[in-house]
């Protein structure tokens, strides 16, 4: 199929695409497992109406705006930061809605990766005459729901690393003190990546030295992200802390009924996806937590089970908090990774943001190898 | 003493202040041992003369500012950007041509730390009847000047530690690849940070591993720095590269009257600095580095020799090349440092300058628990 003629946008466009996703932006900690979604309606260079998805099972950005825009939705150009959905989900179609309320003009940014809509909303707009135009600041959108496109396209979610580091690249001490490397303001930060992640993955490592609860506290959010522990023996501590908060999934490579049970008793859910070694299959876990509707995962693991991530292609970009000290080499490192012999075998990543949080710098690094979304 | 009362100074001071900053650093590569100093002569709301120091034995910014505006000087503000001499060095005092000129008043960002100057050219245009102002930019003018400042107030260089490393904080294989790490932009500025040092210190594994020249190669200067080697038991190769080009130092802590003939022979120099450990005393040899009029020192040294400087408290910044690579923990760390027990222990650092050079990131960053200069 020959690409359509590249479309053309106006500065307006831009402006209105903008204020979207800024609406849908607002769903950032709770439409899980949905995708975050605004749109704006305008009519006579006026914004008649807004609306946002906040949550699965309520109704979707364009119906809201709709309600807010009311008659005035009437010959109004919609701009939706995603296609609208053309299929009867948990809520009837935003295409007949749309229809219905007589909008001349639907903009969207880019094509629902779902592929129950893939393209079939747009094309049922333009079957009930109404003028489409697709592609305006697509990168964004796709960036901010990056975990629904990896599930959708992937089977797999789209996970980032968080690590806080030394500027000589350390994580802990030998003796395991790592509270704290990074400074208050890194750590308020990171609460906010586990706000809208729609789980956070750890190992049996890290809950033994730390014991975190690993939920997002320092943010307000309606929502707490799934835990999930790679614990291969099932040797979480019945008492550990993470645990007290519900919304547990402890993935393990052994069968031990009675571990399980105790576990199943705190309120945690065991699965076994072992893999040839014994160990948990990390990638079948990622398959398993897509099924779930798990989008983004955020990992909080130590050095090996970073390194067992990284190994086994399941990073898709990592997110450092790099405090500004030194705490020597023989302090533990960041990934447990094999010996290179050739630089050659160096992992590429690209910075893709980098600011000052506090004292401390985050960095967001994408690895250039990843297989594309 | 009481301090006095707080200069006022002027959007249009601060101008020509900054001009003459400007100016000073056209030396930047040159002025070694002397401080890059510019200056500036403003008359009636116009620029009537401009001068920078370019070089040791040639005449000082003021004069050149003073030739350049003739008859205008009378009656005339210089700005400049460290206080006007008032003795005979190689050239003949500031003061007096300022005085013999006629200039109405003399701005400085600040007194000259040298002991023979210190306050006294200000003092000695104050008793000529000049009105003088201090400390407008001083913060700009040490920096600019910050291993002539060290010298002066401390009697050791200012240190600054280069390191290209990975995102996990790796220098080296272990097999000693480290060519290259980071990318040519950051070789490139590198070049650059060499150029505007007195000494550029390495120690002898680098040697060994890497065969550098040290010289600056990539940007333009009529002046190389001086090659220091720490080299305890004088091991350096005689067909080492860095030989070839003349200007280099060998530190050893050895006598060994055939090696040192041998690499005398050679063009190098060789000094005898030892420790009580058998290795080279190198806060003593920084003291020697200064004696020589050694401003600012380049250090591009490995994992141990790095470490060495940092425990003995010779390092006062860190330029940092990070790459956005990984390239595992076995590979070498930046720092020998000794095992912390207590994070209480790390050192600290503020963040004076970071940017993008090229794919990789350039830090400055500055130890907080320096001597204060």
């Amino acid at each position: 199929m020959l690409p359509e003629p590249f479309p053309m946008f106006s500065a307006l466009d831009h402006q209105y695409m903008a204020q979207a996703l800024r609406l849908a932006r607002r769903g950032l900690y709770t439409t899980t497992p949905n995708p975050r979604v605004g749109c704006v309606l305008v009519k006579e260079g006026r914004v008649v109406g807004e609306g946002w998805h906040e949550k699965a099972g309520r109704p979707h950005a364009e119906i809201h705006a709709l309600q807010d825009a009311g008659e005035s939705a009437r010959g109004a150009v919609a701009y939706v930061s995603l296609e609208p959905c053309s299929h009867h989900g948990r809520t009837p179609p935003c295409t007949e809605a749309l229809i219905a309320a007589g909008v001349a003009r639907v903009v969207a940014a880019m094509e629902d990766p779902n592929p129950r809509v893939a393209g079939q909303g747009l094309d049922r707009l333009r079957e009930a005459g109404i003028e489409t135009a697709l592609g305006l600041m697509e990168e964004e959108s796709r960036e901010l729901n990056i975990g629904f496109h990896s599930r959708m396209t992937r089977q797999r979610p789209w996970l980032r690393l968080k690590v806080a580091a030394s500027l000589d690249g350390k994580t802990a001490l030998n003796n395991g003190q790592s509270q704290w490397i990074t400074g208050p303001e890194a750590r308020r930060d990171a609460h906010g990546w586990r706000a809208r992640s729609c789980a956070v993955l750890t190992g049996i490592g890290t809950v033994r030295d730390d014991d975190p609860r690993l939920t997002a506290r320092e943010v307000s959010t309606s929502r707490q992200p799934l835990r999930v522990v790679v614990d291969s023996r099932l040797e979480t501590p019945l008492n550990a802390r993470l645990l007290e908060d519900g919304g547990v999934l402890i993935a393990c490579a052994v069968e031990d009924a009675r571990r399980a049970e105790a576990l199943r008793q705190r309120g945690a859910e065991v699965v076994l996806i072992p893999n040839v070694a014994g160990k948990v299959d990390l990638p079948g876990l990622m398959e398993e937590l897509a099924r779930r509707g798990i989008n983004e995962v955020l990992a909080e693991a130590g050095f090996k089970l970073n390194g067992s991530l990284l190994r086994e292609g399941c990073v898709d970009e990592l997110l450092i908090y790099q405090a500004p000290i030194l705490i020597g080499d023989q302090a533990r490192g960041m990934f447990d990774l094999p010996e290179l012999q050739q630089l050659s075998g160096k992992r590429e990543l690209d910075i893709r943001d980098l600011r000052k949080v506090g004292r401390d710098l985050r960095f967001l690094a994408r690895f250039r190898t990843h297989p594309s979304i």
